[in-house]
């Protein structure tokens, strides 16, 4: 307990010994007697304690200074005339969602882009489209593009070999930044942050979105795999600021060029024993007595899920919303959606019709791709096998969410985002979010042009516009019957809200050219 | 087919010799072998066409001048200084719905008071109470009424001999009136009318509400019961209007004082063999060559049923809804229920809630009676085993219509006289008139004063105001905080009609004193 009372931060390198814990893992690997075994369990439990001491000399950090010894002996860029020259290795080990974002990023860091090269490993084919969509773009201002493909078969190891000696072998190469595919860097600033902080081998902390996973282990087990050390939840929740000497980083680190080409100067430290590429990594700079650290300094960013990256649809991302949501989120919400609730952005068109904006001009543009992908219009047919009793009244040309394996997600989006729209504008109604039909609807002048008067089988229903009147269709729009209150300039990305029964009976007014889009859901209760 | 085709009016009886069917119906009695029967049935058969063609004998009407031999041999009351004297005869043989109503039309009939005498047969203790209403109101208005209750424990035969001997025996009595309590009279000048027609017998033509079933038969079957004429339902639908000489009557009807003291001057007519007394009369006054005359020139009234009369509650009426419709809507809906469509007497005091007449006086007097005769109030407890689930979020001090066993009358009262109202407010609105929760809430400030803000189980709620606010309780009324709208003066008898979700977020606001009590459906879809 008293450990915990200390909070300090990590004292500086400088003033430290290297930790004794490559010697007894390395005597572990070759040691097999249950004897032996038994000795050497002692020796780790004992060099894991001795390592996490060394993040904790008490002399360096407290309450009121903070960690002052997280300045000593940094780098400031702003007073450099040529910034250092930074090879970023980039790896797309699996297929990844929100890939295209992650690759615009890569643009965006607050760098000046003279000084960077890429070196890009990518090993799937899924994802050679979106590697040439940003190639065709980053080439105006990155000069030096390395991309190799899946076509080449490397394994991972092999690839992140060959990327780290890309800068290796440059000798105006000062850093190599490692950024894998699931790093999702929010802070423009990392690379520059990283720099300054002028350590042999630093990376950002990442961590996955409300879990305790992050891109580093605060200390190993016996056999050199994850063992949570007790500051490892304070460092990653951010009780505990500074930065950290760690046994284990993976995901997005910087190494220095130096640091390549003088203790690490051999190609190949990603291929060691059975390990994967990241431990046998860290293994070996352990070994070396190159220190890695871990920043919390900062917020840097957080790590994707890969795990269930289904790739059998068109535009996969629409799925990412339970394993990947701050993503999806940013990707398919829009922008002004939280103004509905910070500035009262809901307009009323006509009574108790309520419209906010919900989807980015992304999620209408993949949502009626997908919808066209899969292809299977219903035709507008009154018998209609998809619903129960087979028959519907009032039918529309439409394809089902359930159809393309989207209901599931669909329902989620209503309770992550509908309901709270709903209590704004209903004062009071805490709607389950149940929806029993959930749809895209095609409405054109050549098949299904208008829908005639009717209710829906929902308490409330939502209607979001999937494209542009005036542009992509003329015409359109829906006539709520009662009010005589008409609504024609649907805005794309944007949602209507109204009682589904009894006070707003409503039609589908005629499309007269182009093809107009809508998702609509039934909501009951 | 050229029988229908005459279409003629009955002529004169002075016109016509007896009709044979006396002297078979007789012989018939007491045939006994089956070649005897054959013969009886065929010669009855004859007995029937002859009767039939008797009402046809084409000299006496065509389709331009009607029914003219009608008028023929007839009285003009308003030429007389004195009014003949009436000898009523009711007879309540049975238990009766809407008996106070029918012993109230007694004094709403069109004809001076002084002439009238009644006499009263009531087999029925349950009857006893209406009884003595009805003689405290009639005795300032009929000087001679002779009451014969169930203590004397009469046949129905004897009963209907001993009123028609009270005429006979009377020289003053010019007519007696038979009326059985199942008759709902509803024409004032039905008296009149068929004074004025001057036969010895004549029944006004009343029938069973949306049924064929009348109070006369047109022909009688080989055994001397009901045989359906050819000209019946043109009779009782009144396609062919006139008088109409016929083979039984029953249940209203007026005999001449002098008839009774002549061709019919013994006692006892209604007993006869096995015979119902209708039946014996009838037969004995064919066996003498009284004819009997239906007429259906006016409207005059309906037939109650009173089959399926329980009187397991405590205001029976309530229950009536299938078995005698008409008389439960004249008796339970307000008299301007009919104004919400013809004249728009619908009023909007809030947003979507709309206000409109549906229940009497009487309705909501009976229903709250009922409720409290039955006294399990609920007490507004959370836990209540009475709903599924067994969990109420929002509890009142309640008693279900299905506690009672009125659910069904509930439910039909929902489709028939609120599902119009529904779709005329709720234009385009179809409502399947599902009501899954039915009750009356009762707040007092003692009980259960007021209900916290809620939302309903419901499409559409209605909400009856069963009291009057300012004489039966202070206080009360409901609010919708959505729209920052209060009723606070209901109307007894007048329900509101609002959306149950979503958009009507409403309380019940607190009495302060006495008793509030409103009838509530929730209505879904």
């Amino acid at each position: 307990m008293a450990l915990i009372m200390l909070r300090n931060c990590h004292s500086h390198p400088s003033l430290q010994k290297p930790p004794p814990w490559s010697v007894s893992n390395h005597q572990h690997q070759v040691e097999t007697l249950n004897q032996q075994k038994d000795y050497d369990s002692l020796k780790a439990q004992m060099t894991i304690l001795l390592n996490y001491f060394g993040n904790y000399v008490p002399n360096a950090w407290t309450q009121d200074s903070g960690c002052t010894l997280c300045e000593v002996d940094t780098v400031d860029l702003s007073t450099l005339d040529i910034y250092p020259n930074v090879t970023i290795g980039v790896f797309i080990e699996q297929p990844t969602p929100f890939l295209p974002r992650f690759l615009d990023t890569l643009l965006t860091l607050d760098y000046p882009k003279e000084a960077l090269k890429l070196f890009i490993h990518n090993k799937e084919v899924y994802h050679e489209k979106d590697i040439k969509v940003f190639f065709d773009k980053a080439k105006h201002e990155i000069t030096t593009i390395k991309i190799v493909g899946p076509e080449e078969d490397l394994s991972q190891a092999e690839a992140r070999n060959m990327g780290m000696d890309f800068c290796r072998q440059d000798a105006n190469c000062d850093y190599y930044f490692n950024v894998d595919a699931d790093v999702v860097l929010t802070n423009p600033r990392t690379l520059k942050i990283l720099i300054e902080q002028n350590r042999k081998i630093i990376a950002p902390l990442v961590t996955r979105h409300g879990k305790l996973w992050s891109n580093f282990w605060g200390a190993l087990s016996p056999d050199g795999y994850y063992a949570r050390s007790e500051d490892y939840v304070d460092i990653v929740q951010g009780n505990r600021v500074g930065i950290w000497n760690v046994p284990y980083m993976a995901n997005v680190y910087l190494i220095k060029g130096k640091t390549l080409r003088s203790e690490m100067n051999e190609r190949n430290y990603f291929v060691r024993d059975k390990l994967d590429p990241d431990m046998a990594l860290c293994r070996n700079a352990r070994e070396m007595g190159v220190f890695m650290y871990i920043s919390n300094r900062h917020e840097f960013g957080r790590l994707l899920s890969t795990a269930n990256y289904n790739i059998s649809h068109y535009h996969n991302d629409l799925w990412q919303i339970f394993e990947n949501p701050v993503d999806w989120k940013e990707k398919y919400i829009n922008r002004d959606y939280s103004k509905i609730f910070t500035e009262n952005l809901v307009e009323q068109p006509c009574p108790d019709v309520f419209w906010f904006p919900i989807f980015s001009e992304k999620a209408c543009d993949e949502l009626v791709e997908e919808m066209e992908h899969y292809g299977q219009w219903s035709g507008g047919k009154h018998h209609d096998s998809r619903i129960s009793g087979g028959y519907e009244n009032v039918p529309t040309d439409d394809i089902h969410m359930k159809q393309i394996d989207l209901e599931n997600v669909w329902l989620h989006f209503i309770r992550e985002f509908i309901a709270p729209v709903t209590l704004k504008v209903f004062a009071g109604y805490y709607t389950k979010g149940f929806a029993l039909l959930n749809f895209v609807v095609k409405y054109s002048p050549e098949r299904q042009r208008s829908l005639r008067p009717h209710h829906d089988a929902s308490t409330f229903t939502i209607n979001i516009a999937l494209n542009n009147v005036g542009e992509d269709f003329q015409g359109g729009g829906c006539k709520f019957l009662r009010y005589n209150c008409s609504i024609e300039s649907p805005r794309k990305g944007w949602s209507f809200m109204h009682p589904g029964r009894l006070t707003h009976l409503h039609e589908g007014l005629p499309v007269k050219n182009g093809t107009r889009y809508i998702a609509v859901s039934f909501i009951d209760p």
